[in-house]
């Protein structure tokens, strides 16, 4: 049995109960060193088996051939579909006879992110991560203008990183092209772990953001607004 | 102390321990009728203060209110933001001295049904709701439009309803324009309910379904495949 398990940002409270559970009748617990190092406090008397980036197909092998015999849970930070390992095993398992599969869903960095930054996630919403690693530049470039020309709220993952330090700056730019430069943006660094912290600003600042692949980026649509410290997208209810 | 709690799709295992923690420490809960019937027999020691449908604003002033003295939460199902009530709460909060608000996010349905099709949310995704009654009806329309030409998974919200009974067929004919009618679909009724069920089809096929208001409705991207009984979106990791 294979459970493909969403934590959450990392945080135990931010876990769900069926989450819980899969991780506690797991034999094993799999995962990216990241996650796991994240999850052992918790469950101390769990065996865990770490493996490191870029080694997502040997991951994602070797959960289902544990699978076939044992009952282990793969965890994925965020939820298991969103940029993680589910899609995969699906790709994999019929070469694992015996093995199921169970995707426990999660609480997605977009919305734990959200809720700190006030409620910027109210209405019609985009998620796009900024990685060309698996996908090809044009793709996330055409995308982008799609996202802003719908006046959808955007909301980006992978937004940075050591190679990609101008992959943000790029975005804000396609973006400017249809949204004001004073388009309420909001940034959360670190969700739901040490050094969590959030800021809010406009489009034209959010261009000089430096980011890394902890930070999660959120771009207001047309009617997002600052109230007090917070960032919030309107749904359009009368107000009385 | 106002908690604006997402309750996920309504089955106790969903819920996040920090949900779970934020209604046991309330005085009060209050909610939508629906939302309140679900989590009463989780909780049969708390109070109760339930609403009809339409009376958002009301909910929200009453919940601020209370939260001036007491502490509270206000439910919503999924994540409290995603056309949720945590905005609506922002906009009045100042009127209210006194009263902390906490979002407490959720996992929405889009995750949760998505887990029961497969993994069809691996990739980019959009989510948009149909429903225009506190959006105009060429915004939803220019928003299909750009999520399709974009080639993103499409999530949808609020397909149908007894009086908007065709809204989700002139959505797949939008989206049609775009993409092939063998696009693979999808869609969940009940998500963690009674009467859960789900269905993969055709985008053609999917032109034809009645849908609900408990209907969540899933358009795959152009590489979306169907894997078994599995909706499954790739993320285009090389395989070995």
């Amino acid at each position: 049995m294979l459970y493909i398990v969403g934590i959450g940002s990392g945080a135990r409270d931010c876990m769900t109960a069926a989450a819980e559970k899969a991780l506690m009748q797991s034999d094993f617990i799999i995962g990216y060193k990241t996650y796991t190092a994240l999850m052992k406090p918790f469950f101390p008397q769990k065996s865990f088996l770490e493996s490191g980036m870029r080694q997502e197909t040997e991951r994602v092998r070797l959960s289902l051939q544990y699978g076939q015999t044992q009952t282990v849970s793969l965890i994925c930070s965020g939820d298991p579909e969103l940029y993680g390992m589910a899609a995969l095993a699906y790709e994999y398992l019929e070469e694992y006879p015996g093995t199921e599969l169970e995707v426990v869903p999660g609480v997605t960095a977009a919305f734990s992110g959200g809720a700190l930054l006030g409620a910027p996630l109210t209405h019609d919403t985009v998620i796009i991560s900024l990685s060309d690693l698996l996908t090809p530049m044009e793709k996330i470039v055409h995308r982008l203008r799609c996202a802003a020309d719908g006046d959808f709220v955007i909301v980006l993952y992978n937004p940075s990183s050591k190679t990609r330090k101008d992959y943000l700056r790029n975005a804000c730019d396609i973006i400017l092209k249809y949204r004001s430069p004073e388009t309420v943006c909001g940034y959360v660094r670190n969700i739901g772990r040490e050094g969590e912290s959030y800021q809010i600003c406009s489009l034209a600042e959010l261009r000089n953001v430096q980011a890394d692949m902890f930070t999660t980026v959120y771009i207001g649509n047309s009617e997002t607004k600052k109230i007090g410290e917070k960032m919030v997208t309107p749904r359009g209810y009368p107000h009385a």
